[in-house]
């Protein structure tokens, strides 16, 4: 076994102690945690490992090469698999994570995630398991998908006799093309869709505007990073069996929503002009992830594993001063489709 | 004259707008402001514009091609003059911005500069006038250079009767090399130095060290972007007259230290290898100025010209997962000065 030890972000309080494994373990939750096979813990593992495996496997069937796969834990319990296949014959670079995080979260955060009033300064011990994906094809006709389905619970602080102990779920999968297909839009918006429909009817419309909304770079005119999906956070007024159930439906769209876009583009024609276009929304992409998402910037702060954390950012990425698509041109067009998030249902 | 409309952050209170001008005016300063010749403001604006036409200069004798620039002012007063030099025959990417900004600084901001006790919570009115620049060279044996000096004043927040008003100068100057040159790296040490020791002997030692501590991407366990140089802020501790002579000769050190390290490098052989090292290091270089560096996350809340603020980025940049250099090679050279910063100068 490689042992690597590393530094954990300053801010945080203990060097962490990452160990690399041979292979995956069969749980990543805590051993004698007391997290028994019925308990919410170890389903969301379940569920979640289940996804990997088979979008990975949808995934490599089309491109031909074989994800590599590192897997580590922590002493004091806790760890991931991450796999990524870079340098493919279609993916330019494609991660699939799945993480279980055992941690402390300072209270303002506890707070904002759940909306309690207080002023409690104890660390909130905190559990996440979660997968996260992003795969950015070669070709520039081809989009990037993005995905993450996550399980948050919080125990009583340290100390304190019994304070509530909260949960909630999150997620959501989005498509950012570098050109737009209304066609493809729908068919991966409609695919998103049919599995929010199964559960409410009222989730796809909230979702779908809930990721308009979150998927902006301010500093950019509010320009989106793409054509948005499904995101929601911090859902817990429904049973857990049905936010699983509902969980477990939308990372099995990811397969039928989005490999089918790829098939399609893999092997399109395009000019240097496409790639460099390709490339600076790519940067985009950087820009939207190192400033201002959620589960990035928790990364960065929180000094999880960097690799892991960083495996959503693209394989090369371009920033050209000033670059403005000529009117009335397919660059136009999308970057209208990123500032004013359509319709792409009837 | 072309008008070009652009909605600012929405973090800040109302919509600015930019105005392209033909070429750059004689002053950014707010006209009927009260600022006349003999003030530091107009003072260090002269500094400043002297100091870009010097750099562009030199530079542009270096490479064979010209900066394209582009002048814009804000109908509040302030304004900038942009000037890249983009797809060079020696620079990839080479920026010197030049700009005179009036705005509101919310007073966290203004006491973390101060170091002014206090709980107002009106907003500060600050004026800022800056030259900064990164300039990114094709040849991976050449480095890249940032350098930045500014002067900051604040006035008594609206409303006030009599406010203190505070002002401030900071900068430095800072190497950020793909591969290692001792005698390169003591040659630009030595040449800031040198700049510095005309005004005080502490100086080097202590900004120096500043830089070490300032340029640090925390989340890649404390590397540091580049071999550093100085780095200085909040200083205010002198006669104005000293701290802008101080600038100057920084400003002026900027040439000698780093243009004839590019000339030396400039056609270098390289392989594909070092190459792709080198744009995996531009990474870093995004990561940290987007998540990091003080003036680009200024200028992301405060809705600053975008195209202008994120100049220093490279044209490319590489994520390659897990790249880990091979034990004893130059690359894992370069890491271990980046993690270690060492001592350049006997």
């Amino acid at each position: 076994k490689k042992v690597t030890v590393r530094a954990a972000a300053p801010s945080t309080r203990t060097i962490e102690e990452e160990v690399a494994l041979d292979e995956a373990p069969l749980t990543l939750l805590r051993e004698g945690g007391g997290d028994d096979a019925g308990s919410m813990r170890a389903k969301f593992e379940k569920m979640i490992r289940a996804a990997q495996n088979e979008i990975c496997s949808a995934v490599e069937e089309l491109d031909g090469q074989k994800f590599q796969e590192d897997a580590w834990t922590r002493p004091g319990g806790g760890g991931g698999i991450s796999r990524v296949l870079q340098g493919g014959n279609v993916f330019e670079k494609a991660g699939v994570n799945v993480s279980v995080v055992y941690g402390q979260m300072p209270p303002e955060a506890y707070r904002a995630a759940t909306g309690e009033q207080g002023s409690g300064k104890e660390m909130i011990p905190f559990f996440a398991a979660g997968i996260s994906s992003v795969m950015h094809p070669h070709n520039p006709m081809a989009p990037t998908v993005h995905f993450n389905y996550r399980y948050f619970e919080t125990d009583a602080p340290e100390g304190a006799e019994a304070a509530p102990r909260a949960w909630w779920f999150g997620g959501g999968t989005d498509l950012t093309p570098s050109y737009v297909f209304p066609e493809d839009a729908a068919h991966f918006h409609g695919t998103l869709k049919d599995a929010c429909d199964k559960h409410d009817e009222a989730f796809y419309p909230r979702f779908k505007e809930w990721a308009d909304d979150y998927f902006i770079i301010k500093h950019r005119m509010n320009e989106r990073r793409g054509i948005g999906g499904v995101f929601f956070d911090d859902m817990n007024d429904r049973p857990q069996e049905e936010l699983l159930a509902f969980a477990t439906d939308m990372a099995a769209a990811v397969v039928p929503a989005y490999v089918p876009l790829v098939a399609k583009h893999k092997d399109d024609e395009f000019t240097e002009q496409q790639r460099e276009w390709q490339q600076m929304r790519r940067g985009r992409y950087v820009e939207f992830n190192l400033v201002y998402d959620r589960g990035t910037t928790f990364g960065l702060r929180t000094g999880g594993r960097i690799e892991s954390i960083l495996m959503s950012l693209p394989l090369t990425a371009r920033w050209q001063y000033d670059m403005q698509p000529e009117e009335g041109s397919r660059e136009a067009d999308a970057l209208d489709a990123f500032r004013n998030p359509r319709t792409w249902l009837a």
